[in-house]
């Protein structure tokens, strides 16, 4: 018997010590947006470093202006290290008249679709899958002694209220922190069958744009017919954007964007995400993005040109006949890999300026941006986890891309120059941030044991 | 020595007291639209009611439930009635430290221009006006003991408070207000040598567009680059309405206008209004109208769309980066006489319909309007006022058009089934509304002139 299957075979006699151990850990309120829980937090991130420290690691609980941040090392002398990223802090739990069983009291119920699991708040999000990895590191370590990387913990308390003090505390403590590669476990299966590794995260692109004609707002009977409004110029501009063909018409705009490898394509063509399944819900059916992609590519590894908001004129109850000075649109660009933010930026104002009338004047009050982050696909790391996936769920696993963004991964690429890759065991109907929260027995059991077999994928 | 010739000069010979009673009505701070002069108001009104009587008039000092309506009847046989329309309330006079003489101690003086001027709120706007033709009856009926034609007189007290109780005071007192022609004496000349009669007024059409798309708000990170954005959509429908040449590209619009007579626009044409003066105090350089047109044509009797408002998404402070699912527009369009509000209201809906992507809704929450008011340019008394105005000042008088609305106008329409010319003296310099309003000696001596010839021209 190999070593893998012996550590797998004890994570599996070890499956209710280890729900006991995270019922434990989630029956602490850690509530990180609500300052009466701030004791809780700290006893939520005590709890993991006592832990960890019961594994061997040298754990921390390192304060910040807010919640502390729990780190942790292994010392084995591996040659290899990577840095695991979870969080220990929770959403709140109102309306509490909306939890069948109290949030903070774990429970062990079969669900609607007959498979087990795990009802509290944080089971999946995050504290569920934080344990994961902890118990896969714990797997290893008794039944080796050793793991087969070595691992560097870092799990904050303010996820869920913006982890304003993690990236100062990433900043002071670059040397700790740095490892061959980071992993992220806050993420979502692509189904209940295929394991998904998400490896690219699209950036940000905003500015704010304000155009001005007459020097106040006009009375439209004197002067409608002759003067210049500044909706109808913005209008025209943000019309001029997309062409029909959904293509963004800004020269410049696409510059640095290349294409995935054909396989990835391939695979993301094979998801059989469809306009009904992704839109429907949201009351929508044509995607409108450009023609020829898929909806993967449009919400993943496409750039898109967006208007969150507009205004100018009068813009209260009944009306008022005036011909308005000025008008506004903010706008944010999601970026891929490639786009470089300040040349976007530069390129949409170009645009804008090309098309100005002679009576519009233009100012452009924010203009600035992230840049997208993404891990190579031919990153070997990558290749690694996605076969010690395969080898667990018997599917291989899907190589995607965020449309959003993360925040800690662009700090990790940025202040530790380290590539992430994000690998989660939740699914959608986990109702994170919502009353019932769950997690999957499958996902806390088998993602333990995914996290076995990539730790020692890894180490190749 | 005719008559006519006898009463101009009793005019000029009675010039100082017109001046003095002129005065006395100034001396009353008639501001209606703060109710601490409510007395005031009415003081004003009945000591216009005094002076009318004291022409041998049936005069009346209607209460309303805001200020009273001053109505007053020549009943002299003459045949032919006009009704006159001015009002006695004035401007509030805020910031009171920018007048160079308390606004309400009338002052005749000479201004910079060497024009002599009288200095005082509502010496233009309209007291001043209204005792332009006052004081024509007066010295017609001191010189020959009648009128030329018969007067009604209607003074509102509200004009500057929105005129609310004036319609309901037009339906209630219908049959003693009717005359063969309406008179309104609040407009201004076209320039200090150049008399001005306006015949038509625009109308509106306002409605209010609503775009949804999604069933909620979305992050942009998620579905964007798939889902529409009704910023977007709303953006291109604004854009698609006016083309490149500045004609209004909806289907329908145009429906029932008419060009007016080639005189008339080579009148027009000859006034010089130019781009340098009409925009450059506004701080624009050039007409956004349809080609070909002159600055008058565009802003009188070419309709026109406007957006007067438009929002949708964050419009706060910072960012959000959302993909809206609703925007808003508040449209007006200005109307010209042919043009039925209801039809072009259906026409801009229904071509805003057409263009409809697959997942954009459209509401309209308004969509009423009023039509223009036009006399036409063949009515017999425009002529008659004209040759008048002509007679008095040795320049053809402009037959314009106003390029907003003035609501008396379309009561007198709606409610009395009546035409209006308005003719008026007033300067674009004479700061009405702001501090140190004045009134030109000459507007106030030729007006009363001008409108002894004008009641003698209307008798033919």
């Amino acid at each position: 018997m190999s070593d893998l299957d012996r550590v797998l075979a004890a994570v599996d006699a070890d499956l209710d010590a280890a729900i006991a151990r995270l019922f434990d850990f989630l029956r602490i309120p850690s509530i990180s947006t609500d300052r009466a829980y701030a004791a809780e937090c700290r006893r939520a991130g005590q709890w993991l470093v006592d832990d960890l420290a019961g594994l061997g690691l040298t754990a921390t609980l390192n304060d910040t202006p807010g919640h502390p941040v729990v780190t942790a090392r292994s010392e084995g002398g591996a040659g290899k290290r990577v840095l695991f990223y979870g969080h220990y802090d929770v959403q709140p739990v109102d309306p509490l008249n909306l939890w069948d069983n109290p949030p903070f009291e774990p429970t062990l119920i079969e669900g609607p679709n007959g498979a087990k699991r795990i009802v509290a708040r944080g089971s999946s999000d995050d504290k569920g899958q934080v344990m994961t990895f902890v118990e896969a590191c714990r797997a290893y370590l008794k039944v080796t002694g050793a793991l087969p990387v070595d691992v560097t913990f870092l799990v904050e308390g303010e996820e869920e209220s913006g982890s304003g003090n993690l990236p100062p505390f990433l900043a002071a403590n670059k040397e700790g922190l740095k490892a061959d590669i980071a992993l992220v476990c806050d993420t979502s299966m692509w189904d209940r069958q295929t394991p998904a590794i998400t490896i690219s995260l699209r950036g940000l692109m905003h500015d704010e744009i304000v155009i001005t004609c007459a020097n106040r707002d006009l009375h439209s009977g004197y002067y409608g017919g002759a003067a210049a409004n500044p909706l109808h110029v913005l209008s025209k501009i943000i019309a001029s954007v997309h062409g029909a063909d959904g293509h963004i018409a800004i020269p410049g705009f696409y510059d640095g964007v290349t294409e995935p490898p054909d396989a990835v394509k391939a695979q993301w063509a094979s998801l059989g995400l469809t306009p009904e399944s992704f839109l429907g819900p949201i009351g929508l059916t044509t995607p409108i993005g450009e023609a020829g992609r898929s909806l993967v590519e449009m919400t993943t590894s496409r750039p898109t040109f967006e208007v969150n908001g507009m205004w100018g004129g009068y813009i209260g109850e009944g009306g008022k006949t005036v011909i308005p000075s000025i008008a506004t649109a903010k706008i944010t660009c999601r970026l891929v890999a490639g786009q470089d933010p300040i040349h976007v930026r530069d390129a949409v104002r170009a645009f804008i300026r090309a098309q100005l009338p002679p009576d519009a004047k233009v100012e452009f009050l924010s203009g600035d941006g992230s840049p997208a982050v993404a891990v190579s696909h031919d990153n070997p790391n990558l290749a690694r986890a996605a076969a010690a996936l395969e080898g667990e769920w018997g599917t291989p696993a899907v190589t995607i891309g965020g449309g959003g963004s993360i925040p800690i991964v662009g700090h990790f690429k940025k202040t530790l120059d380290q590539d992430t890759l994000l690998i989660g065991f939740a699914l959608d109907d986990d109702r994170i941030h919502s009353p019932n929260e769950k997690y999957d027995l499958t996902s806390f059991h088998k993602g333990i044991r995914s996290w076995v077999r990539v730790l020692a994928a890894l180490a190749d």
